[in-house]
Formats: structure tokens, C-alpha cells, sequence
């Protein structure tokens, strides 16, 4: 019954696997396998090593791709060449993508993995690890509740408190809601509080959740954008006396906007004062609680009813990898569990938890072992420091960007992100905004860095989001000076007219 | 700024990286990464060798667990050795795991994998590509493209269609549910039909979308165990009395329990002239439409508004992979699509599809690489023969069933799945199900296979799910054979006793 063994028609070549029961041809054999393998991690390994010589990002229109690619067909009828097929993924189509993990990747949310956290999603997948029940995955589920333990202790809620991986945020946030609307009883006319600063994902998470669009609550910041607890607790009672039921506050542990939290306990006071539950989106932010800063910065983040966190973001893991935490034991389960007559056999008692029942996937790989094993590898300390790296960088930009002569800063370094603009007082406001959006497309062509931009007080801001723990001062300051030059040189300044200012 | 060079402190053991700007310790030299990449390597290669001479699962309870793994602890504060995180994980957490993809794994549904498929996932897992957005992934989102105009071909929906790759068929059907409620405009009291054979996924997508309880209606079966058009009919016309809104019938197009389709010609029909949307879950059996058999029984599957597929299933691709199609050009979009100011640079223009519009997530990585290094790989003719083989192994067991003294058929071989059980004279209804009971648990203990079960009619029923083209009729065989022997061990039959029926 063995099978897999080398391929009997060709010795020169042992790639597939003769045909067994008419299927063995689709396996490759145990020495195809291996050397396939070791050359993707090559490819990884050198791509991992040339990475801060290459541009941040690469990409292309539809058009280019169909070029390089060919137009879009139907797959092939018979095999094909698995090295030309590794080779053509390796180099044709994973290079044509932003490189996230990037010294000068500063764009959206970075994410620079650790190496053991990408074995372990690669012996997971080739374990083909079921991780909805315990039955299926006692081992890799108990590695899970051990990872979401640690999250518990880091993000200060209770002992006993649950949590879950899943996908990444947008889930986690969804499942926030969820539960919010399903323990609410699910009333005719729910309302969920979002701060204008919230996430995308959780206006989108709103809307999956059946919260009808008068229920979806956009509450506005002030020029600290922030979500005042006494805002919140005025648009509470305005809609109770419309008889709407205010279900769930929504606050940010870290906007993704500008990186700045929510005042987490007062809002927290308030929302149990008013019996409304508090969900803080801390996608990205939430790791910050390892360090000094970040844990004076979330202060009150345990009393939320429930956290989103993103492994996949600030704790070093590939995509895919987020988490719900929630406070009160048995609601995820409560929310979300499932029965049925084909999985009767996975009823084992309360010590085995079924992960499927704790979120919306019944399906699930095997998420907790990258963590776990990135965990063990470097310790706690290392993870701490590198955290750090990313908030003390900023502050470092921040300072930089203070004494900058022709850089303005819009939003102060906090939790890795700043917001600032190169200012020229040739022209308008809407030309100062082009010019912006130009110097940043420059920078990009230019492929010494990634950098994306925002909007702060309806002007357009240029973004650093530092996170990456190979990200040196130079890479960061080689962007402010490029940012400086390209901007003297776009708007016509000579160093005379900077002078003169 | 070249980081990951070989570490200074230790010529012999050049682990970790020196420090570099505080943080060169969460790198491994690129030696390093190698050695213990091709180790990873190693360990799935004799695995997948030694798979078929292993017991199909291994489980254990929490305490077995917290024996072998310690009780759940604190990360460590300083390093650990990654040579040992690699062996603990692929020795002790790894294997403690049912074997979904062993030759004689036929619990629930199982999933084979490619090797091809798993080189994918670490591929795009290394290359960390986030495949939310165009200008992050430019390559990898054109190969989103191609996979997911492969499935809309096979599934036979027009030109135009559209898809999304996503986590499973969990997430898939929620944003079926979503869908409809969207599309019909929120209505006040809205109802999904689910049949009494729909995976139980589906009732978990109605309550997370915000459907009411008395809007998610299960349809009971007849004897055939399949939705009937007329029932629905009587069902929609009897809610839009009592004034309620008919806004989604979600089919099988293989039901989880027995493999059987719902009469999806007649059902499309009948959806389209009462208004209401059809849904088709196909998670697992829709790649049988690459197959004569499948795509009789799938007829026609394509007149569907949604279908949902699970590559992870029968396309021999490692969890997770999911899809969800849909048949009208724009609705994916028009429903899930997000904005957000810090993702203004994403905006690039219609033939670039931004793939975090198109679903629930936000942050993806690049689920459709090991589709399209598989089908490269083994072409489209291998695949085919791939999930025939699972139809006529079934078709074979149906048969040696129905010729046995002792087994008695309790659903046909459909897709892959057929139902049955011991039977003996001896005892009343109840004794009989704790008979088959007792020998599924003998058999699970043996390790030689992995079986679960189900109910059918009341009645405890052995099930067999074969979609591995690594099990052979020899694997099917012996688990009937033994199914028989236990049955005569356990309920005191002997030879004679099975004579005299």
C-alpha cells in the first residue's frame, strides 16, 4: 500500500508517480518531492536575503500581467512541469506584489514575519491539520488554547476569559458584532457606535451582521480624533428615548488612520455603566500592550468585552493569522456553535474545546502553531523589543519631521505610525495636495520605498507605519530626506526660496 | 543594510542573528533558515511516504495532551533552540491529529492534497503577499482571476460571473446569505430556506447575518432525503401570505450526510419565477462537475445566483481554500466592497480587481497559487480522474454492501458517499445502533481507519466519504471486511448464527 515510491517510466526523470488504482498520477514522488521542496526554500532564502536590495513593491496593470503571464485560458489538459511551474510562480508571479515585509515597506499595515512562523504554516498545510474539532486536532488545538491564553495575560482580560483564531481582523470584527446583536437578543432596532476613525472593516462588519443602516452610528471625533466617552453616552440616550437599542461601542486600540487609542478605561466605565458592550478593534495595536509604552497607551483594553487582535500584524506572523478575544466565558461559543447529525462524534466534554464553535469556520487550519513556535524560538524579550523598535523609530520620524524645514507634521508619532506632508507656500491648499500625492508617486517609481497616504482634516498626508523589525533609522530617514528633495525639486523651490520662508 | 547575514557570536552555531539595530535577534541567519527549511522539508516528505503504514488519526484528551506538551505555561523570556520548536512541533503537537488526507481516512470529508499545492501555500505564505488589493499584488491577484474563471467554467456559469477565493465554505454561504438580504434591500421579516440535509453552516450564516429565527425556515426532505421544488413553492407562497419576505433557497449540490444533489434544474426554475434567489452549496461536491457522473447529477448547478465551493475538498488542495461564485458581474463587489481613506492610493480602475472588495476580508493572503500550480502541474484530464476515482471506489463499496449478509445499505453511493450499517437480528432498533456504535470505535481504536457517523432516519448509520486518489479499493475493502468482523465479534453472532438469518 505504500505509495509515493519513485516512478517507474522514466529513471532519468522520476517526476510523477506511475498511475495506482488510476490515481497515482497524481502524486509525485518522494524524491520529486524533496527536491521541489528544498527548491522553494531556496527561492524563500534568497528572496529573504536580496530583500532590502530590491525595490518595496512591484506591480502592474491587468494588461502587463496578461502580458507576462499570458492572456487568461483554461488550464491544461495534461501535466506540465513542475519545475517550470515552481519556477514561473517564483519568478513571474509572487515578485509582481508589494513586498509588506520590507525594511522600507512603510504602506498601510507592514507585516514582517519570522521566519519559524512561515515553517510552521508550511507543516501545518502539509499536515493538512483540521482544526475545527478536538477530535480532529487534539494536539494542534491544544497548542491554540495555550496561544490564546498568552493573548489573555497580554491584553490584561481575566483569567478564564476565551479567544479564537481567525482569518484576521475583518472576522474578528464581525464576530464582535455578531455577538453583540445575537446577546442583545437580537432587538428590532440595534445600534452600533463606530468612531469615524474605526476601521473599514467594521462598518463592513455592521452591515454583514444584518445592523440595518440607521443602526450603523458614525460617531465623530474631535480634533484629537478621538472617541469622547461623553459623546458616546449622549448618542446612547438620544437613541434609547428614540427607542432604538444601543448594543455595542466600537473603539480603536491603535486607528489605523494614525495609530492613536481611544481612551479605552473611561470608555469601558461608561459602557458598563450603560449596559453597552465594548468591542476594541486593536487589529494592530494590541501587541503594543508588550511594551512600556503600549501598555500605558491601551490602559483599560482587558475591560473591553471583546479585542480584535492581528498576530499577521504586530507579532511577526504571515498572513493569515487574527484573533477574537472575549471577556465573559462560553459567549463565543454560545454565539457561534454548531450541531449536526454528521458531527456527533466530536462531542467530547468541555476540557477538549471544538475551535469550530467558537467563530464561524467549521473548516480551519492550524493558525496557533506559527505563533507558538515563534514564540518559543525568540522568547518573549525579543518579541517586546522588536514592538518597540517600531514605536521608537516613529518617535525618532516624529522628531526628524519637527525640525524639518519644509515638513509638516500631522499626527505625532503613536504606536509606529506618523502623518506628515512636505508644505511649500507656492499655491493652495489643493496644490499642496497634489504636490504630496506627486512626491509620493515619485518615491514609489523610484523603489526605494513603499509609502501610502491618508487624509487628516481633509488635507492629504503622507503615512509611515513602521513595524518591521529589519527597518533601520536610515531606512526611515532616507525617506524623510527623499520626501524633502523630491518635493523641492516638484514644487520648483530652489534652496533659496526654502530659505527664505 | 543587508540583513540575515551569518550570526558573529558562535562560528559553530550561526542561529540567531547579532542584534542590528536592536532587533537582528527575531532573524535567523540565512544558513539557518535553510537548514531548518529543508529539515521542514524532511519531515513532510516521510510523512506523506509513511502515511499509509500510520493510523489514520491520533487523538488524545486535554490532560494527554498538557502530559506530552506540559500544562499550558507563559512564553519563555529569552530564546529557545529552533532545532527542538521544529522537533516538538512535527514529534509532539503535528501528529496528535486526525489524518485527513491518509488513504483510509473516510470520516466527515476528507481532503488530499497536492504536493504541488502545499509548495504554494509556503510560497505565498514567504513572499508574505497580501491579496487585498491590486496594487499590493498585482501577479497574484491575475491568478485570482484565472482560478476563479476555471471554476466558473466548470460549474458552467455564464461569461461574467464572478468569484472570490475565501477561508472555507463557511465564509463562503454567509456571504451567500449576506447577499440576498442585501440585494433584496433589508426587508423587515426576511426568510431563507434551508433543506433538513443542508450543512449545518448554513444555519449558522442565516443567524450571523442577522436573519431572524423564524426567518431561517428548514425545509424537511421526503424519503429521498432532497428538497422538493413544490414544497418550496408552497413554503414561499405561505410566508408572502403571512407577509414575510422570501429572499434565498440555499440547495445541496452534494449534501455533507449522504452525497446527494437537490434537483437543481427544477429548483433554478422554480426560484427564478417565484423571485427568489438560489443558493447551491457545493463546498465539497462541485468539482464532481469535472466528471461525466458529477456533472449529470450537478445539472444544472450554473443557473444558480451563488455556488460554493471548497478547493480544499475535492480539488486536492490543502485548508483553506473556499470560493464563493456568483452569477451576476458587479453583486460581490456592490455588497462587500469597503472604502477608507488610508486605502485612497488602492483605487487603480475595473479591469484591476481589488479581491478584498469581493469578500469578508480585508487582509488575504494568496489562496489561489496552489489551484493554479496544481492544475499546471497535473493538468485538468488528472484531475478528472482524480475525483472519479472517490465516485467509483463509492459505487464499489455500494455494491459489496448490498452482497454482504450482514451490512445493510442505508444510502447509495452519491459523490463519493455511501451509508450503512451492521445488522443483526439479535436486539431491538437501539441495540443496533449501539452495535455499530461499538464497532466504529473498535475500528477508529485499531488505527486502521478513520470512519464517522450519521443519523438516517433515525437510525445510526456507518458512513464512507472516499475523495482520496491515494486510498485504493483494497483500503474500502478491509474497512467493510472489518465493519463485518466486529459486527460478528461484538454482537455474539457467529458463523452459523449468520447462517440461520
Amino acid at each position: 500500500m505504500m505509495r509515493g515510491g519513485p516512478s517507474t517510466t522514466s529513471r532519468k526523470e522520476p517526476r510523477m508517480n506511475q498511475a495506482d488504482d488510476g490515481v497515482g498520477e497524481l502524486q509525485l514522488s518522494p524524491e520529486a518531492m524533496r527536491e521541489l521542496g528544498y527548491r522553494a526554500v531556496d527561492a524563500l532564502v534568497d528572496r529573504w536575503s536580496a530583500l532590502p536590495d530590491e525595490p518595496a513593491w512591484r506591480g502592474g496593470s491587468r494588461a502587463e500581467m496578461d502580458a507576462r503571464l499570458g492572456p487568461i485560458a483554461p488550464p491544461p489538459e495534461g501535466p506540465g512541469d513542475p519545475d517550470t511551474v515552481l519556477r514561473e510562480a517564483i519568478e513571474s508571479v509572487l515578485p509582481q506584489a508589494a513586498r509588506i515585509d520590507h525594511p522600507r515597506f512603510f504602506a498601510f499595515i507592514p507585516s514582517a514575519p519570522s521566519w519559524m512562523a512561515v515553517l510552521g504554516d508550511f507543516l501545518a498545510t502539509g499536515f493538512n491539520v483540521f482544526q475545527g474539532t478536538w477530535l480532529a486536532s487534539a494536539g494542534p488545538s491544544r497548542v491554540e488554547l495555550e496561544v490564546v491564553e498568552w493573548f489573555r495575560g497580554w491584553v490584561g482580560m481575566p483569567e478564564g476569559a476565551e479567544g479564537v483564531l481567525t482569518s484576521g481582523g475583518s472576522v474578528a470584527n464581525l464576530m464582535a458584532v455578531v455577538m453583540a446583536r445575537e446577546i442583545a437578543g437580537n432587538p428590532d432596532s440595534p445600534v452600533v457606535y463606530l468612531s469615524d476613525q474605526g476601521h473599514s472593516s467594521l462598518r463592513r462588519a455592521a452591515r454583514l451582521a444584518g445592523i440595518p443602516a440607521e443602526g450603523i452610528r458614525v460617531l465623530p471625533t474631535g480634533p484629537d480624533l478621538l472617541l469622547d466617552p461623553d459623546r458616546m453616552r449622549r448618542a446612547v440616550a438620544e437613541d434609547r428615548r428614540a427607542g432604538s437599542v444601543p448594543i455595542l461601542v466600537c473603539a480603536n486600540g491603535g486607528a489605523t488612520n494614525t495609530g492613536r487609542v481611544d481612551p479605552l478605561a473611561p470608555l469601558g466605565r461608561t459602557a458598563r455603566e450603560l449596559g453597552v458592550r465594548l468591542h476594541v478593534d486593536a487589529a494592530f495595536g494590541g501587541f503594543a500592550a508588550l511594551t512600556d509604552t503600549g501598555r500605558e497607551a491601551l490602559d483599560g483594553l482587558g475591560d473591553a468585552d471583546t479585542i480584535t487582535l492581528d498576530p499577521h500584524k504586530w507579532l511577526f506572523q504571515p498572513f493569515e493569522c487574527g484573533c477574537l478575544m472575549a471577556r465573559e466565558p462560553g459567549e463565543l461559543t454560545s454565539v457561534f456553535g454548531v450541531q449536526a447529525e454528521y458531527l456527533q462524534d466530536t462531542e467530547l466534554g468541555d476540557e477538549q474545546v471544538n475551535f469550530g464553535n467558537r467563530g464561524v469556520q467549521l473548516s480551519r487550519s492550524f493558525r496557533a502553531l506559527k505563533v507558538w513556535m515563534t514564540l518559543r524560538t525568540h522568547g518573549l524579550d525579543a518579541i517586546r523589543r522588536g514592538v518597540d523598535h517600531g514605536i521608537q523609530l516613529a518617535e525618532r520620524a516624529e522628531a526628524r519631521i519637527r525640525s524639518s524645514e519644509t515638513l509638516e507634521l500631522l499626527s505625532p508619532a503613536t504606536l509606529g505610525i506618523v502623518l506628515y506632508r512636505f508644505v511649500s507656500d507656492r499655491g493652495d491648499a489643493e496644490a499642496i495636495d497634489r504636490l504630496n500625492r506627486r512626491i509620493q508617486a515619485r518615491l514609489i517609481e523610484s523603489g526605494y520605498a513603499m509609502v501610502s497616504s491618508t487624509r487628516i482634516e481633509g488635507r492629504y498626508a503622507l503615512r509611515l507605519c513602521i513595524l518591521n523589525p529589519r527597518t533601520s533609522w536610515s531606512d526611515v530617514e532616507g525617506v524623510l530626506r527623499r520626501v524633502e528633495a523630491l518635493g523641492v525639486e516638484l514644487s520648483g523651490l530652489t534652496g533659496r526660496s526654502i530659505e527664505a520662508r
